[in-house]
């Protein structure tokens, strides 16, 4: 039985709906995956993450393997144990954060040295590395080692990013040596439509049991993006499930499942969340706003979430305005709900054959006002 | 029938157990109340804190006045809507916070005038005021305006205080107009037995529902603190609840329980978690140690929180050493327990009649090794 089952098909746009069965237990998608880069989502104990809706959360191979150490974690259990989150996890390659965060010494072919961002040690790290990382952390989904160009970059350097991509991931999946996860491919190419197609295909012959896309939403902008997500996803297998990595604002999410895309991570819930910005469906809010000041109602009346079934508005802006921590508590809680209820009305109206008359009303939505925030410094 | 019953009495101490009944439920003593000085206890919703064991939760009039202010209280619909807490609060008057924290520009027998230390602007308060915004904040247990003096200060001053605070309690009696709420007195003097005697006598005259000891753990020292509750509490009725502001340690609170003492707050447990410092019955021990770094083991094996339920010591230090938020959140939730367990703890010895002889074993462990901490900056 294949690990993906398709389990609607929107009739007028490339939408799905699934079911991605993982060791930890099984994902409907599309998915929205709290991003908990240090092996926390920031402020939210895993119960009240789960209680959210929350099927799997996001850790980060870079972070993790410098603070505390592989082999502080595979003494520990694994990341399920240190997490105690007993549900689906995928930790990113560190691929993004090398070449966004570190200061890099020597990159080649074969891999990258660089210095860690909390000491300053040299590491060095290729694609065999990664995976054994990977491997040992004990993610459910695992992601290739690839290259993250930087948005704008020279054809030359996107071309080779490129080629390091494919090169890599051949030598990932040749080393992946845990049978309980996922190894997915990352496309990399910025926004020649090329480049996207040439490197998907070259993945796809690889045949991993999921594909990501790599690189968006570093300031190329939605059109830009869009164009990109179709020219990808069109070459990718349908019966496997597709990763939008690091978006994005409810509209690029709705316009990338449209596309096909199943699976995405983010950390606009959660750091908005901390600057006191709100999900709504009417928009967002920001509850700094002295406007708020003795307003009773919840951020939201019909969100079932902890935050707005106990607290005002009023309440939240005191936490905020005295600077107690409740405050980027309540809002994360709140925002990761918004977005777990987005994926719920997305899956709901693919289901229900409505999927592209919904999106549409959705896109004159206020709620539909966020902007993208490019990615850099993304890991939260 | 009367609001405290006393359920059980120590044959070889002035330790008991009681109940105190309040308009928003029961409260089991000897019972410790967390801090939430600006209606949150650091970093823990609602419902986290109820499962630790928490009966009663403070919050602190002087803060809630100058933030979010008593009208917005009012409009939220109380103290109790706003925290989300529908079980009992205690809102201690701000006495301590003026003399304390406050830029005092103006103290005379009517009152005090201040600058507030959150944008300098001039606040005048006197037990009437204090009173009445107490009423509207709605607390189940309220506390008189007292001076509390420095520690040391002049044998003039501290006659000054106590004078005062009498004079003050007689007003804040009258004033109280919230049949919902219990008023409790408040007795200073300084480690001043005589003064200590006076003022208690004076107090209970207006025949309070509880009484308070303030102005201790001040930084006067154990004996210094034991000795003058012995002589403070011996003139208190025996039908009325105790409460001993702002301690304090284990070993403080045991002997304060021995001397008849039936209510507690105190900031360590959660200032302490803050810091990385985790209670257990085997001693205190820092979470940040690298001793702890490969550590699978909980903070303590026979603890029932959440914290000790799923997490590590080396999770725990990684959270603290990468400066995650839950650090701090699961310590205090830990901690809290911790404090929970203790109380708990003395009641089943009180019940069992067994206290004296458990009080004295307590005495050699090493749970007793935590140092008071003088209560500057008391306020969280």
């Amino acid at each position: 039985m294949n690990h993906f089952i398709i389990t609607a098909k929107d009739k007028d746009s490339s939408a799905r709906c699934g079911v991605l069965q993982t060791t930890h237990g099984e994902i409907r998608t599309p998915v929205f995956m709290p991003v908990g880069t240090r092996a926390t989502v920031k402020g939210l104990l895993p119960d009240r993450l789960e209680k959210t809706g929350s099927q799997i959360v996001l850790a980060n191979t870079f972070h993790m393997m410098l603070r505390p150490g592989v082999e502080t974690v595979e003494k520990l259990g694994g990341l399920h144990k240190l997490m105690a989150w007993n549900k689906p996890i995928l930790t990113d390659s560190g691929g993004y954060q090398v070449f966004s965060l570190a200061k890099i010494n020597r990159k080649g072919d074969d891999g990258v040295e660089f210095a860690s961002p909390y000491d300053g040690k040299k590491v060095y790290l290729d694609p065999k590395i990664v995976t054994n990382v990977q491997n040992r952390l004990g993610a459910d989904i695992i992601m290739c080692f690839d290259e993250c160009p930087p948005f704008p970059c020279s054809q030359q350097e996107l071309h080779k990013a490129v080629e390091r991509t494919i090169r890599w991931a051949k030598i990932c999946k040749e080393s992946h040596a845990n049978q309980n996860q996922h190894l997915f491919g990352i496309v990399q190419g910025g926004i020649d439509a090329n480049l996207r197609a040439e490197c998907t295909k070259e993945l796809v012959k690889l045949d991993f049991p999921g594909y990501a896309i790599g690189g968006l939403s570093v300031g190329e902008g939605y059109e830009n993006m869009k164009n990109t997500l179709d020219s990808t996803v069109s070459f990718m297998p349908e019966n496997k499930p597709r990763y939008l990595m690091g978006v994005g604002t409810p509209a690029d999410i709705i316009a990338a499942v449209a596309a096909g895309v199943d699976m995405f991570d983010c950390v606009m819930p959660t750091r908005n969340g901390r600057n006191a910005l709100a999900f709504t469906w009417s928009g967002p809010i920001r509850l700094r706003n002295s406007a708020y000041i003795d307003d009773t109602s919840p951020i939201e009346a019909d969100c079932d979430c902890y935050c707005c079934k106990n607290f005002t508005k009023a309440a939240i802006r005191h936490f905020f305005n005295v600077g107690e921590m409740l405050g980027p508590i309540l809002l994360s809680l709140h925002n990761i709900a918004f977005y777990h209820n987005l994926m719920d009305k997305i899956k709901q109206n693919i289901d229900n054959g409505t999927f592209k008359s919904w999106a549409e009303q959705m896109s004159e939505s206020p709620a539909f006002k966020v902007k993208s925030q490019p990615k850099e410094n993304n890991d939260e």
